[in-house]
């Protein structure tokens, strides 16, 4: 079959393969449920070997992976690259795993308050990002992909400078399942998605914030199926409130890079706050990221 | 048997009853496991008669109840009673349930930024902890009850004017067991724990925060065993970084009062903060509260 690069999104709970043209056309692709939480130590390889490449007819095609893949769980370390870090610092942090096969480095930088912070997988998102038009690596632009440890990285002229995670879907998904604030419905009511956004503020007091799902209920009165909403309104909107303060990044805009349904919250949120953005399919920019890395690869760090 | 009062503190896993004299003296004491989670239906009466009162001999005493016992998965809901609140509001808001037995009612009020905030139970404490000395019931003072859900409340001659709860308690339980950041090992660790407190700032940006507790694993090499101790340094350590800062009570002295070995925690945070701090038994305050309440209670609202 036709292909000239097995390019791999390979995360915590599934891994995503395309089969890549010359020129990044996606060929064809395939999901898989073997993100490396589902690994047995050492199996990466072998599964890889045996259902990835044949599944998508690219048992001898070069490939590069990213994500979760790279870390203690997966094939094997791919070690942070410090920010900041270009395409061409990523490209050099590539870690060969097999005569045919590249792993993504991660990004490792300091937060304003002195901790560490880490990323595996979204640096690719971001470079597909930049890739996408030369226009964005010029000047200083504010990248956020949301999800269960949400990523806002300040990109400048085309390195990536510094970044900040929040762990506001991880957050969501224990207090919905385990907490106090455990309830029926889903987080799909706009009018107690905005109230828990008001709720937010300017980001402060964040664990007091939270009991206020629980009050308006049993002191208020309102249905325990808003809580959902309510809740994810106050994450995501406290997210943003810290956030643009932390990076000094107030005015925007912010390019949106994600899942589509989880972005149109969040596309809400930053609609509230006053904040022009674009919204960016995360998988499209994945591979295009691992695409315009197999060219620097080839170029730069021949197999 | 002796005794001129059942008071029982029923909270929401477990319900702690003692007989005391008419001095308030503490005659016998019994541990129950019939917090209101654990409860059917319509089935605290049963309970309180059949298993509570002859276990202590106290078939035919006055009783007060506090805490969840006066919500709706407890015996009959008792209303939330409006801030600010005294003692003899909170005797007034009493409900009775049956000739012998009243329930203390919970409070609620308003946070600065708007919601609704409430407790059951530390109210209890709260007055017990006036009754305990005159001289708190004179000027301006700050009550730190730290748990599941802290509260943090500012008493203002003798009435109990606001408060704020915070889910510390909850979020480190949560995160610890469910999160990314479940790791082995116990938070009795006090360098991590330092190092959890400095990482909390000036509590903002707490989601972002959180995630450090991961990155100094993976990014910086720390052991994973010492992750609880760090989480609980950090989330203890934001939560009076912010609320200090919400109430307006930025210099102390603050009471705390609660479980021991928490109480052992926060002070050691408070320390680190500069504050001055008393610490008070939680259970003993409770006691105290609650035959406080009867003395009004039988003066002013005789069954």
């Amino acid at each position: 079959m036709t292909g000239a690069l097995l390019a791999c999104d390979w995360g915590t709970t599934n891994l995503r393969a395309w089969v890549l043209d010359e020129a990044g056309a996606v060929v064809r692709t395939r999901d898989f449920e073997l993100g490396v939480s589902r690994l047995q130590p050492g199996e990466a390889q072998k599964r890889f070997h045996d259902d990835v490449r044949p599944a998508l007819g690219a048992e001898t095609m070069p490939a590069i992976l990213c994500g979760m893949i790279g870390s203690n769980l997966g094939w094997r370390i791919a070690p942070y690259a410090p920010c900041p870090a270009s395409r061409a610092d990523l490209a050099a942090g590539m870690i060969r795993v097999d005569e045919l096969a590249h792993i993504v480095p991660g990004l490792i930088c300091r937060t304003t308050w002195g901790a560490s912070d880490v990323m595996r997988g979204e640096e690719t998102q971001i470079l597909g990002w930049l890739a996408e038009a030369p226009a964005r690596s010029e000047g200083r632009r504010l990248v956020c992909l949301p999800g269960t440890h949400s990523k806002w990285a300040v990109v400048e002229d085309g390195r990536i400078l510094r970044f900040q995670t929040a762990m506001t879907g991880e957050l969501f998904s224990v207090l919905r399942r385990h907490s106090v604030l455990r309830s029926p419905g889903e987080p799909d009511d706009p009018q107690s998605f905005d109230e828990g956004l008001a709720a937010a503020g300017d980001g402060s007091s964040l664990a007091a914030r939270l009991f206020s799902a629980r009050a308006r209920v049993v002191g208020d009165g309102k249905p325990a199926d808003t809580t959902p909403s309510y809740l994810s309104g106050l994450l995501i909107g406290a997210e943003i409130a810290s956030t643009l303060d932390v990076l000094g990044a107030k005015d925007g805009p912010v390019a949106l890079v994600g899942d589509p349904a989880l972005c149109h919250w969040y596309s809400r949120a930053l609609t509230a706050h006053h904040l022009k953005h674009t919204v960016h399919d995360g998988a499209d920019l994945a591979v295009r990221g691992l695409h315009s890395l197999s060219k620097l690869e080839n170029r730069h760090a021949p197999g």
